[in-house]
């Protein structure tokens, strides 16, 4: 493809208004969405307002004035409609690995005979860590971590839970949900969903595709800043048993009653657990405002889109310079990222970085390259691999500042 | 005394001029620093610069370039300063309901013959919440909820752990830390405090007192703002056995090596879980700085002074309109709040509050008064009982609006 008919998608893309409302440093690339979303306009004015007027000058006033209090349920409703969820589905609190905690326990509480949590060995470390501390806490649990290949064979009736994320956040690769949780609900067991890399990346069906539980974070697609609040779904047929264990007073069915007995409120509240952080709150609430507007379909097939131009573009680069497609060609089994194996992987993406194409690592030789289709343009796509090119093509990679390892990669 | 006398205490009072750097609205007498605190002046600008510089301009580059990393580390210093712990014992994290889970868990594994959790029945309910929730999961605990002349008899040999928040959040009665941690340990219990109006509000003494494990809340007397982060203590004693079962990736030892297995951090990091939320936080972080040239024992000192006086001026009204004092009048036993049972104490303090004297309610009659000796004036307290008084004599609270509960009281 040429430069000008990659213009070209852009003049015809019907999302490509979406990108003025986001505050994009001049010049920068950025590939990193699934790390860390970029500030959409509205928010800074709107956390500006909440310090300010709401907590400054309304003080505690502002629990009632401001719906301080409703804030975990109007951010959920928001995200409920990004991920095929009814609104009184799902929350917004605490952090995604605190949420899969609640709701995994949730969960095993209601296969009280079974005793298998069974999970993906490269899920993402912290869903893996969770569901090991809830083994140790628990006891007698087996966690049957497998290779994605042996996940359908290592479902039995001993299963209690099967629990994913979505998209694995090296690959990109996207599961089947639909089967998946069949898979499991055949074998009795219920499916608990990761949606980190999904929500605001592209339509989820969890209702749809029947799963149990679910849980996300506010950050990445969702734009709601650094170490936004995540969220948990618990379908309606669950809510009544979902048992909420850390039974703080948020979850009561009267906070404000102070009464020393705790129990738990009808509807999701009881998976909330303390004080909401309303200033963090705050920030994802006013982010999701960019969704309001915006069809899933469209986000997915623009996706789609740039994934295949990115692969399509970086193909003779990558065969000069052995770097290895990990993220699977198949649309069906495709995230919102593409990425590529180099034994030199730090150092090339610190390089790329300095050309001002932001990307990122992840252990131990992935690069990464995620594309969100709100504020990504088809000439990004060019320019990125055009920059990757040149940092191949003069190794610029070897100049030994790209090798220092930081505390974050 | 005279208003003059009054307005003498204020002149001469060496933490005068700390009220200049709060945003206080004007005229406000803010009366509720123990539910609230006020916004510092540092805070909005320094939020404004972390969203719009760190997040929006530098973007995922700030978990290293802005430390963002380290934040809980660093905030957790600056409140151990405040709370008599060495600054690697306190971490900011979570809620305080989430972090009291996560130290009770790691107590009664420290105790695991035992099996009785003591507190007493008028603790903030959320952490007898939290307490029936791990008794739920854990299964075959004793709840042992107390009076508070119960205490010392509640505790055996059979008790794992006694668990109490310093100040009564009704009463403002202070226990002493001291005795009843000693008490806990004669009976080979360990001892858990939660400060959540305690920590900002006078000197705390953990490590003297020998605490076994802390939680407090950000957001009353640190001001760090709606829903700040909370923080949690354990003493460099507890720290390698101190199991975390609330296992996520910031608790690694690792955490950006993304390995399956968990292994728990040597520090106190260990007690972390998710990402933090770094806009909350940041926020914490820049209120703190209000206390980095404060001497604790000087606002203790303001504090009684201010507690006293009104309690002294509040004397001939409480009298005239059955208003009982329920804040022990020992300085040893008080904290930083004054608190009168009324049973129409709803309707009086919205009456109050329309006539710009910010306090609150606690079911069923309790009006509390919290002092901040930061940014409150002895010529406040006088402002605040005239107010009262003329609400009271002209009965401004018989207006049918008064009585109507708000959702949050």
């Amino acid at each position: 493809m040429t430069l000008a008919e990659i213009e070209a998608l852009d003049h015809s893309d019907p999302l490509h208004h979406k990108r003025a409302e986001f505050d994009i440093p001049e010049g920068l690339i950025y590939l990193d969405g699934n790390s860390l979303g970029v500030l959409p306009r509205a928010v800074s004015g709107h956390v500006g307002n909440v310090v300010k007027q709401q907590w400054g000058h309304d003080l505690i006033r502002s629990w009632n004035l401001h719906g301080w209090v409703d804030l975990p349920i109007r951010v959920g409703a928001k995200i409920a409609g990004l991920i095929g969820a009814e609104a009184d589905e799902v929350v917004a609190a605490d952090s995604t690995s605190v949420n899969l905690f609640k709701v995994l326990l949730a969960a095993l509480r209601l296969r009280p005979e079974r005793r298998v949590i069974v999970s993906e060995i490269d899920n993402f470390p912290t869903d893996l860590y969770i569901a090991q501390g809830v083994s140790h806490l628990l006891g007698g649990y087996e966690l049957r971590f497998v290779r994605k290949d042996q996940l359908e064979d290592a479902l039995d009736d001993r299963t209690a839970v099967l629990m994913l994320t979505e998209v694995d956040y090296r690959t990109g690769y996207l599961y089947d949900m639909a089967r998946l949780t069949q898979l499991a609900h055949q074998k009795g067991a219920l499916a608990i969903w990761d949606l980190a890399h999904s929500a605001g990346a592209f339509p989820v069906h969890l209702n749809r595709h029947q799963a149990d539980f679910a849980v996300g974070c506010g950050y990445k697609y969702l734009n709601g800043g650094p170490g936004a609040p995540a969220f948990l779904f618990v379908p309606r047929r669950h809510q009544q048993a979902a048992f909420p264990f850390l039974s703080g007073w948020m979850g009561h069915q009267a906070p404000f009653a102070f009464v020393p007995e705790y129990v738990a409120a009808e509807d999701i509240r009881r998976l909330t657990v303390g004080t909401p952080g309303v200033l963090s709150m705050s920030a994802l609430d006013a982010a999701l405002e960019v969704f309001a507007d915006v069809n899933m379909e469209e986000v997915r097939q623009k996706s789609l889109q740039l994934t295949d131009l990115f692969i399509e573009l970086m193909g003779p680069m990558a065969a000069r310079y052995g770097l290895e497609l990990v993220t699977p060609t198949e649309h069906a089994r495709r995230g919102s990222q593409v990425s590529y194996r180099h034994p030199e992987g730090y150092a090339v993406m610190q390089a790329l970085i300095s050309q001002g194409v932001i990307g990122d690592f992840r252990a131990p030789d992935i690069m990464r390259f995620g594309f969100t289709p709100l504020y990504l343009r088809f000439a990004d796509v060019w320019a990125a691999v055009e920059r990757l090119d040149q940092v191949m093509r003069q190794e610029l990679w070897r100049d030994p500042r790209y090798s220092q390892r930081a505390k974050v990669t």
